[in-house]
């Protein structure tokens, strides 16, 4: 990971909550590289009154109010259905590159295709990073994951844009504590930006997305325990379920985490699709990774950032009672008890491995 | 469909029953529209004789032999290991380009972005066809495909190569002599050679395979009361099964006819993966359906190729019983019990959506 990088992350007219995904998850997981947000809406405020996470992240008006906070790079920091560039975000990253800065952007969109930002950059040395562009020399899917002996455990949801890659984050560190060897691997835009690699398996020609999922699984795998895979999409979601499953065919996860966020009764931005039941979603999730590898929904990680503290603990408790599993909100409140549970069925996948096939010397 | 195109299929030193696959399919479903082969080492037989079908449609041994049969188009007759373009043929397609042949071609090189072959058909006014380039201008999937009056119906299976598209071309047929209009939305390579549009969703950005299905089935249904929509892949294949979801949440369709090979037992290249009984395979596919749309699978196409003939209608006998759906094998017998099964549900929908949203005017 590039320790240097300095952010400017932009976000015109978009910062918020739940509007600028691509910059809440910097600010959230490397919030020492943001050197301040450009939105002329929110400028004047800190990212945490905007965001209420983020500290004293400086909100500017202008690209030139950002240089003040000494940037060395920008970041396209929303990620718009369909990832377009918003051409009225073009005369900013010309700016940014005529002034040397670095462009990551995980839009659909290559910015280092645009020959006027490929012009300035080649001037200016500045260096275009399209954090979705399909890597060359991918393969189709061929099961050789099945070789890995990591424990992969994948997140999975009843939406997009729910927290899954949030809530893996959150675990992975609780994980670590738990003193297991964990490898967070990073499938989408978002988590390639804070993770320093991945892939970003949405951005792939179609059949190559288990092959994507795969590649990367093998690669976390190489130096951990405990693979902790980044879900992206639903299996009920009508634009991105391909990508979904593809990646839970691909990653073949041991065991999976499903990821809610109790206020959503529908999925986001298709009303017309409503959300089942957690159990429904974990029948589901479960039934369409039983014919390659049978992998049980092992916990639950809620997102309540809009409920107030009250029906946030009611929610878990809910659906702790429904579901009979492990429950909670793993950024408000202790991710402990997901990690408690990924650990405790780690450790007993190893030991029935074990006893199936002990190894072939001791001592 | 464009029923005025007269292919010279391009299959020098290739032409044969194993060999050229996309000619053999495009003499097998659209015979009418090949006007010649070119094949050198074949020239002077007949299709019939190479092939085993094709009739009278001749082999001859260069391009002016072949310009002699009035093609206005040339197709590039294989899909060899990688989809290259083999160089020998250069000269070839420059002949055609220049005589304004447009040229059709399924490899992976993109043909259109070759600068001489751009050139030539730039002066002659030709168009080159490349049959797997992603259109631009594709959307994700919003779900306005839930406005197409027609019925939708999906072929999907347990395998890959399992005989989707080849069912599909059968039931068509008789499904227009039933009397019903009738479109074919092709969303493989093959299938939209012999459509003559389409778009191969296995070769979009993933984020887009619905949305390519949705425009697809939108297209398709313009001008018709019941669009068979070609599937790919299967919901439990390894490596393609994203691709598979994503076409089933982009169409939409109302119902499915799932198509299997009766002697196949795990999956094409991954014998790790068995293949579970149709009851099981018609269970999650209607479930991986259910949250968006309910869509029963009302059908069963076989695949029976590798099976004398007792065997076959065993096998026929064996699968309806098992499953209580009209069953054929629609290459090797009569596909009339699909298209009549497809035939009721589309009359049986009508007639439901007729009551409950009446015509706002009648006479």
């Amino acid at each position: 990971m590039a320790l240097s990088r300095r952010f400017l992350i932009l976000a015109e007219g978009s910062f918020g909550p739940l509007s600028s995904k691509t910059a809440n998850a910097c600010i959230r997981y490397v919030p020492d590289e943001v050197a301040a947000v450009l939105d002329s809406r929110t400028a004047g405020r800190k990212a945490q009154d905007v965001l209420g996470f983020g500290g004293n992240i400086p909100v500017v008006d202008s690209f030139a109010a950002g240089m003040i906070h000494l940037p060395n790079a920008l970041l396209i920091g929303i990620a718009p259905a369909g990832g377009q560039f918003p051409d009225a975000w073009r005369s900013i990253v010309c700016d940014a590159l005529r002034a040397g800065l670095d462009v990551w952007s995980g839009l659909h969109t290559m910015l280092g295709d645009d020959p006027e930002f490929a012009a300035l950059a080649a001037v200016s040395g500045a260096t275009i990073r399209d954090l979705r562009r399909m890597p060359s020399g991918l393969e189709v899917a061929s099961g050789r994951v099945r070789d890995v002996e990591a424990t992969v455990v994948l997140t999975v949801g009843t939406d997009c844009n729910i927290g899954k890659m949030t809530a893996q984050l959150q675990v992975q560190s609780s994980v670590r504590q738990l003193g297991h060897r964990v490898n967070f691997a990073a499938t989408g835009q978002t988590g390639i930006l804070v993770e320093g690699r991945g892939i970003a398996v949405d951005a792939v020609i179609a059949d190559f997305i288990a092959g994507a999922a795969e590649s990367l699984t093998i690669e976390a795998a190489a130096e951990a325990d405990i693979v902790l895979v980044e879900g992206q999409g639903s299996i009920i979601h009508p634009a991105y379920s391909g990508v979904t499953l593809g990646l839970m065919h691909g990653a073949l996860p041991h065991a999976m985490v499903l990821c809610a966020q109790p206020s959503r009764t529908s999925i986001h931005r298709n009303p017309w699709v409503s959300i089942p039941s957690l159990s429904e979603m974990i029948r589901l999730y479960e039934a369409a990774m039983e014919p390659l590898r049978p992998s049980p929904v092992i916990a639950i990680a809620l997102n309540t950032f809009d409920l107030d503290d009250r029906e946030a603990r009611l929610a878990v408790e809910r659906v702790r009672s429904e579901t009979g599993l492990p429950t909670t909100d793993p950024v408000r409140y202790e991710p402990l008890v997901i990690a408690e549970a990924i650990a405790a069925f780690h450790v007993e996948r190893v030991s029935e491995r074990n006893v199936l096939s002990p190894p072939a010397m001791i001592g």
